[in-house]
């Protein structure tokens, strides 16, 4: 068969709904963090139907967490598994890796989903639950697309690797596995979500947590203790301040907001035990942007120095 | 035994190590909230070798659910026991209750403790342990003084009534089931500590929680959502400015520093799943003091007002 653009629209088409089947099908798998174990292997069986190479292979905390861009997110690497489909070449193009994860970010309250948040449900032509977007829609397109290309005989120039990664929400240990075990290419398509636009800029993250000190008392006496969750309100300020002054900082010509790059999130909040003592920790998760083109470290830095510099401006949190 | 300064020393001096030994018995037994059953066995024990009447009975919820003093603390109070041990006057005097409370607040990290919550040790003439002074110290310092005065051959001639009550620390549900349960009398000491000085006076508190809602997405686009950790903060500068502003409306000559009379405290904040989610909630809960004289009611609305008045300040709040 030609790859003429009636047959490429026919095959395509013709593979709608085993897509969304599959599409439904991973949704309906969940797969949060460190538990990506089963849809994993739906995507193994898919692939294997494709007569790639399938490559299933462990994430190791040792072999990666001396690498510079290694960030654990404090769950075993070591029980976390990625899967690599291999299409090989004639040798006489370039290569493509195509890229997507399997892990979803938790699902919130669920009372306020119409539906289960694994539901993978279909409604006027969109298909609901946690994952759904982001991104086994993409990861499942990606397969599929080798679907269509191998139906209408295409033999790529070039190999084409299909990666299916983990850890992505938290750390990106699934990427930085499939690097070290050796799978790179002359270009990648990561799969995400972009409403089909091409993005060729993205910025990045770290994942930090504070840990601010107070001093317990009876909240009666609330003179004698140092409140943690005042403390961390003053950081909260500075942690403001930093992320106006580093977008004021910056121009990307990419962006069409220079105020929405990379963003400073508070994600989560717990401290005290009781509402009648003055609470002795208040702990704080968030999510801190790096600018394209900024390295981890220089981010790092400035983060740390924003929390260091607020800190020694108060006797408390000074010592 | 005449009741002179010499033979009440004497005998207070030969019961002070069986008083000690009881304290640390009682801080071994750990009474949080809603798990005081067991301390009370031993302060049910202890008066009935005193040939005092005592009476053990639940705090009923349904009995004190309309009551205006009733402040839920989110504990069964059905399970929950008060003891009162009665000593009969001869009728011809002025009754007295002797009140204190057997729950205790948690213990926090237990690793910032020198030795276990629990211990009850004595070091250098001191007892330690969670409850040591607020109050087993208290409670069974007023069991013994009815041994002592029995031991003096004293007979009172209004009734005594010792009341060992629990929920003192969340709510008060116990001695408000006392007082329900019918017990009253023309005079009462708290044995509260409060370094041997009498306070007559003495601020109130309200228990409360404020919900902060947000809108919950990922961190990346923090700008489609709203974050709840940043709207609490606003909230808490609302909760400042009334703490302030209730304790320089106040005259209390009683007390040695105004503004340290009824304060607010933030006791505990948790919200947010997940570092790289915009927080779609916190929750907050807290101890509002009551200035004396003030009403409960009145106490709420000066809360329910400020938060109000902050939240219509704010547009996603004010929804």
């Amino acid at each position: 068969m030609n790859l003429t653009e009636d047959n490429i629209d026919k095959t395509v088409e013709n593979l709608r709904k085993p897509l969304v089947d599959f599409v439904q099908q991973t949704v309906r798998t969940p797969s949060l963090p460190d538990e990506e174990h089963t849809v994993q292997e739906l995507v193994v069986s898919k692939l294997k139907t494709l007569e790639t190479e399938v490559d299933v292979f462990p994430c190791q905390f040792e072999q990666l967490k001396d690498h510079p861009a290694f960030c654990d997110d404090g769950f075993s690497p070591d029980k976390r598994i990625d899967v690599v489909g291999r299409w090989g070449g004639n040798g006489n193009g370039r290569s493509l890796i195509l890229n997507g994860h399997v892990d979803v970010v938790p699902t919130g309250d669920e009372t306020l989903w119409d539906d289960s948040p694994w539901s993978g449900s279909e409604n006027d032509g969109k298909i609901y639950g946690r994952g759904s977007c982001d991104m086994k829609g993409g990861v499942s397109t990606g397969i599929f697309a080798i679907e269509a290309l191998k139906k209408l005989n295409f033999k790529p120039d070039g190999e084409i690797l299909f990666e299916s990664v983990v850890g992505e929400e938290s750390g990106g240990v699934g990427t930085l596995a499939a690097l070290e075990r050796g799978y790179s290419a002359d270009g990648a398509v990561i799969l995400e979500p972009t409403s089909l636009c091409l993005s060729p800029i993205q910025s990045g993250a770290l994942t930090f947590r504070l840990t601010v000190p107070g001093k317990a008392t009876h909240a009666a006496m609330k003179w004698d203790g140092i409140n943690a969750i005042e403390k961390f309100s003053m950081l909260q300020t500075a942690i403001k301040d930093l992320e106006k002054r580093r977008h004021e900082e910056q121009t990307h010509g990419f962006y069409e907001d220079p105020n929405q790059i990379a963003p400073i999130n508070l994600g989560t909040i717990h401290g005290g035990e009781w509402h009648s003592t003055v609470p002795g920790e208040v702990v704080v998760e968030g999510r801190f942007g790096v600018f394209p083109g900024e390295s981890i470290d220089d981010a790092r830095k400035a983060l740390e120095k924003a929390i260091t510099e607020a800190a020694l401006n108060d006797p408390w949190m000074k010592e």
